[in-house]
């Protein structure tokens, strides 16, 4: 079984137009483990640091809930997805730890000059914070990679609930 | 004797707006050294990625000449710079190779999102060309990597210039 998408829905993935169309010439996958694959290539190796900047500039700052989605070019797929990602870190925010969260994104963004990324999914708010400030003081050209790398964490995750979202589709049919 | 220069003076030697500021916070200095050491901590510590693309798309493709100021934010002194580090590539320069310099320029700049950086200082054309086909293979992050340290050669020799020439108007006085 051959599973197409379009380039909107690898933007909902990772927010960098260059990489969506690289990925959507890329397609059919013959499964998740080599959309993965396609993706990492694509990401690592092909597109430049301009999608980089592109794709974070397409994340809310953390801890920011909902996301403004016509601040952040978010698409409502995209903006769904992060909810749930921030899912653990919401459930277990004090006001404290977000007021503090707000303040570490604001010097974060000072510094690199694009939002804080992480791969939030299953952390606490605290956990986020604690890397936020353990990773502030890095070289911008260090931060620059994590953030990308975090990124990647990110399309992963949500390459596999598009696929199984259209796995279910077909199903359903 | 300590030497007193402008945001815009080192705006000449690295064209991003970001260093200039943080350079003339930083001035005045001492010596040449202590200017270098301190251009080195701003660039490679300081100042974020987004800066390093400034100071990158203030060069002109490399053997343009003259360079078209209007299109690459340049300013009359770091265009006469850019003539000067360029003079060895431009005399040794046949009409081939400039044709195949060209292209192979648009090449990089399609793969990387900004111009191919090099500190020309010294160097033929062919070597030139040779180096821009050597480096044209590598991962996005990694070219970038080796543009902000191509960059940081350039900063370094303008600065020495700005100091010889300083030095040189207190003399006279």
């Amino acid at each position: 079984m051959e599973l197409g998408f379009e380039e909107k829905d690898f933007l909902a993935c990772c927010g960098s137009t260059k990489f969506a169309k690289e990925m959507a010439l890329a397609s059919p996958f013959a499964s998740l483990e080599e959309a993965v694959r396609a993706a990492r290539d694509i990401w690592f190796n092909k597109v430049d640091v301009n999608a980089w900047l592109q794709a974070f500039s397409a994340h809310p700052p953390i801890g920011d809930s909902p996301p403004a989605s016509h601040h952040h070019r978010t698409s409502p797929t995209s903006a769904q997805w992060s909810k749930g990602e921030q899912s653990t870190a919401i459930a277990t925010a004090t006001g404290s730890t977000l007021q503090e969260l707000s303040e570490w994104n604001a010097q974060y963004r000072e510094k690199f000059g694009f939002v804080f990324l992480i791969c939030a999914s299953g952390r606490t708010s605290d956990e986020i914070l604690a890397e936020l400030k353990n990773r502030y003081p890095n070289r911008p050209i260090i931060e620059f990679e994590i953030a990308a790398q975090e990124q990647m964490k990110i399309t992963e995750l949500r390459l596999a609930k598009l696929f199984s979202s259209r796995a279910k589709d077909t199903i359903d049919q």
